[in-house]
């Protein structure tokens, strides 16, 4: 996938850096590339809910914010992107030591990208799929 | 609309104290009724993404435990929900003192209730709709 | 709720007129204003999927293009809109003498509009919910 | 993936015999098996809307369908689906000869499968993907 940003690897990095959420949840860039773009969260029991498995808004951050990064990697240096709808499926309860999460665009677009992401489960050499997002994300103007 | 757990208060209370991501992030049970509940979270600068409005994953974490806090309210004692899909359209950059939300259950099941909510955001008298989602929500045995 | 265009009926009216698929099923325009729009659909067997309720793709049609015509009243003249994405809830078996559908524009924007649209499906007096849409509506140029 | 119904094929070349709206629009089973299935459907324009494109009601169709009967491959013989909710992306103007539907099993279980359908749109050789749909078909008793 062709990417208009020559720098889309220091600005990506820049948004998870000055994110402050994704910094107070210990949500970690692992790599990008024109398209893409992987994360981590070592988990705690802080991302619980009352059942003790991972929030499901916690699979939506660490999902929706990976999901942008992968739609900067392929948006002009002068704009940014803001999320404008996304779906998330849980598919199993979210258990483990931390999720990693893999998002790949779909369909880049001039107004704005489809993004899909998905979020696994890792316990030691194990990992399970444990939900997926598809996401409407809008190219905006950085001054916006 | 009807409920078949004459303690869904003390159930939808204790979801609220027992998730640990809920106290974590600072929501709060406002009030709640048969197929309704609402919310409450005084925003903090640690809510906020790298534009510094209120990131996607808090309106996506409000509204999805208000919406499954409702759909308790119709859940027999023995069950408890477990959110199976959402959608979330975000509408306006999130940004002020607060955020409520309001979830109303759609169509109540026996297998699973389909649930709305609004997400507001509050800077003093004023108020404007920021997020809305709509999510199916799985009945499940409370062992399961 | 404002219209940027001043002919926005006729352009609607225009809408189900020209498409084809939405006259081979018998769609119909009832009602239009500034960011809403009413149609209907007089159920014949046609409409049905294998065990004898409407079709989950005839509840999409007429929620999507309901909603897409509630989106036209708020675009302005020389642009028109295409549907980027939608989600639809089907809440109970479609049974009746026909569909109506109300589409309503939750939030219009420059670049995509966000509607919703409530189906009913209806049998002498009595009307019930069938169906819940929610939807982007990408603004695009009429020469797009 | 498994099935546990042996005769899932007869099952789902059924749906599409007794389906009367997929057999009005001309939507055919092309093959199918243990957690997919694919379909065919040649264009006419009787299947477009104003703008000369296939309608987004018609892809709606041919995706929900074809992911309900990736999902019947995965139910037991005593029951059925039924579409729940589903989400899809029209990601390019659909144009061209015939749509073709490829449907997968992402997450099979007792209650509802979550099901993904890519529809692609052919010219001659040529072939490109128009929309993207995931669903939630719910696991229904036959005499339901």
């Amino acid at each position: 996938m062709h990417t208009p940003n020559p720098h889309y690897r220091d600005t990506i990095a820049a948004s998870f850096r000055e994110a402050q959420f994704l910094v107070d949840l210990g949500i970690r860039l692992v790599d990008c590339g024109p398209g893409w773009c992987e994360t981590v969260l070592e988990l705690a029991p802080r991302h619980c809910q009352h059942h003790g498995f991972v929030h499901a808004g916690v699979q939506a951050t660490i999902a929706d914010h990976t999901a942008g990064a992968a739609a900067m990697s392929v948006t002009p240096e002068g704009s940014t992107v803001l999320t404008s709808e996304f779906k998330i499926h849980l598919l199993r309860p979210g258990k483990g030591e931390r999720l990693t999460a893999r998002a790949q665009v779909l369909k880049p677009g001039r107004m704005f990208h489809v993004v899909e992401c998905e979020v696994f489960a890792l316990t030691g050499d194990e990992r399970s799929l444990v939900s997926k997002l598809s996401a409407t994300m809008a190219v905006v103007e950085r001054s916006a």
